[in-house]
């Protein structure tokens, strides 16, 4: 039961498509942790392998879609600027993490069973073993 | 309240990462969706605009992942072959949407709280009017 001990647990992915076209995924989140945890939009970027210039294109786009922007940033000065999340910033990542945190809950068991299903997982034991 | 009736409901997009790198998502699940409905690869690429050597790809990848493969076809003939779901494929196919359904239910509260810090979305009344 334990023989595939390198194996990653699987992940749920989220992407929310809004109807007004707006959309917010794993990116996106992932970039704004990355923001509150290094004060900067460069340090974040670095972190995902993703350019700065995307970063700061998701940054834009969060921005303008969001009643409120979502980074606050300061540029120059000796400390180079700096980037923080706003309250809004903060409370758009704390919902998608509740969301990915009850969705990977929820759907537990429909996830066990399609990788139940997958050549090499479980070994050879029926998936209710 | 209803000043938006021309937006379509938010989305949510899952995409499972296995831990062995298999993946599934709402581009094969629509897929095997298609097949079933046209019993035709072809066919169901077209209905996604999606090439048929893609969905060929992507169906070989799921043959490959899965324990058993999860679309049969047969080429040539007078009615240009046909492709059909396996039981494995009619499995996986329904697992993915009973995780949209689960997903999706359990998740509302924090899609709806996403949608309302959106510009422009439940106009100008607070969340919980």
């Amino acid at each position: 039961m334990t023989e595939h001990t390198d194996k990653k647990p699987p992940a749920l992915r989220l992407r929310i498509v809004f109807g007004g076209g707006a959309m917010l995924g794993p990116g996106k989140a992932d970039l704004l942790e990355g923001i509150r945890e290094t004060g900067s939009i460069a340090a974040a970027a670095r972190g995902m392998n993703m350019s700065y210039k995307r970063a700061w294109m998701l940054v834009e786009t969060m921005n303008a879609a969001f009643r409120a922007p979502v980074v606050q940033s300061s540029r120059g000065g000796s400390a180079g600027g700096g980037a923080s999340l706003t309250q809004t910033g903060a409370a758009v990542l704390a919902e998608y993490r509740k969301l990915q945190d009850i969705t990977a809950e929820a759907g537990a068991d429909r996830i066990a069973a399609l990788q139940a299903m997958l050549k090499g997982e479980a070994g050879e034991d029926p998936p209710d073993s």
